[in-house]
């Protein structure tokens, strides 16, 4: 083991975009819904709409699908100048209604890391966004049973981490979290005193987008795929 | 104390129409919406395609206000044979906004109940629906200290409590859950030999409405206010 690592004894994961693909599937719908609105305007300029859309909501809303599509359904009347026809809407409607039904894809050899991992670590899971979904791609996913405790948080910030961490009676020092967000998995745990280890995902959501840290100052170490983590823990 | 409840440890409560006030405003988002759509159907016509619609896609989108409104433009779309206008779907999206941010009107004496209560007994809330929209409204209702336990649930089946009284440790002839649905804070408890108040709220959702077990069969006390409990319970 790392030395860095020899006091953790729970391990949290992060699950979307960390054990399991799902910014791809925003990613596409998103693709879509810019051929359904081409008529109306440029892909950039939709995509600039609907990221100043999805801002302007994301207090009211919370993260999760459901929030997007009626972020996507108000930022089609604003580009289509209110010309955007039912039928369009109603595409919409439904290619969010597709994406709460998507297959689980599990990243490359999330299962082995997580049996070895599960020998030597209690694992947790602590993911953000909708409840019913995130229990649903759980339970699809076949991992339920590797974690010992599920954390479902409606956001990820130094606040939520230091519930947790009391909640389950854990010194920081002995927490680690995994994860693709830099903003959300990796920065607030370091900043409590946890550790964190960063596996980027190829694509990030806008809002997830912050800077790295400068060399000096970065407390966690970043890794190109999860089966990367066990050279540094077993 | 009432000899039924002699052997009561923790109390659970539901909060949305059993602390405070919560169908009123779906009721009231659903008559602004009908007279939106009066020009292309009967308040009649509307509100049996939206219960059709609800039903329909709870199980996408579970409950809570946001997958309210992606039914509520479905069914505008669909009573007005794809007519409605972009302003009038603007409006429905703006009301759904407006019920995230609705203040928090708490029931008569909840707070004096509760008071009394968590001298004697440990308190915790079971509420289902939309994370973030449920600590929201817990924060702004002032009764976050009241409780030990929070538990925001994605249903309320028997499955549920279950988990539930697992997580607490406790055996279900120690537990008593306090609600307005029959369906959802009184039947399971009691079917899983937990005890159960019923306090109706006077607008009970559609999907919640279930038939009262027969007089001989019935498990549960019903009372007509929050303050009733008192006298069973102190």
């Amino acid at each position: 083991v790392d030395k860095d690592y020899k006091n953790i004894k729970i391990i949290g994961f992060d699950a979307d975009d960390t054990l399991w693909i799902n910014e791809t599937y925003f990613y596409e719908a998103k693709v879509s819904i810019m051929g359904l609105l081409s008529h109306y305007a440029s892909p950039a300029k939709i995509d600039q709409e609907l990221v100043r859309m999805e801002l302007q909501n994301l207090s009211t809303y919370g993260y999760g699908i459901k929030g997007f599509i009626l972020s996507m359904v108000e930022m089609a009347i604003t580009v289509s100048k209110s010309r955007v026809s039912n039928k369009i809407i109603d595409k919409i409607i439904q290619i969010g209604k597709q994406m709460h039904h998507q297959p689980i894809e599990l990243l490359e050899n999330v299962e082995r890391v997580l049996t070895l991992l599960s020998k030597k670590y209690k694992l947790i899971l602590a993911t953000k966004g909708d409840l019913l979904d995130q229990q649903r791609k759980l339970k699809k996913s076949g991992l339920r049973h590797y974690f010992q405790h599920i954390e479902i948080l409606s956001d990820k910030k130094e606040e939520n981490y230091k519930q947790l961490l009391e909640h389950l009676n854990l010194n920081p020092q002995h927490f680690l979290m995994i994860g693709n967000s830099l903003k959300s998995d990796v920065l607030p745990p370091t900043q409590i005193n946890a550790q964190a280890i960063h596996i980027p995902f190829p694509i990030t959501w806008n809002h997830e987008k912050v800077k790295e840290p400068k060399k000096s100052d970065k407390k966690y170490k970043t890794l190109t795929n999860l089966e990367a983590t066990l050279e540094l823990l077993i």
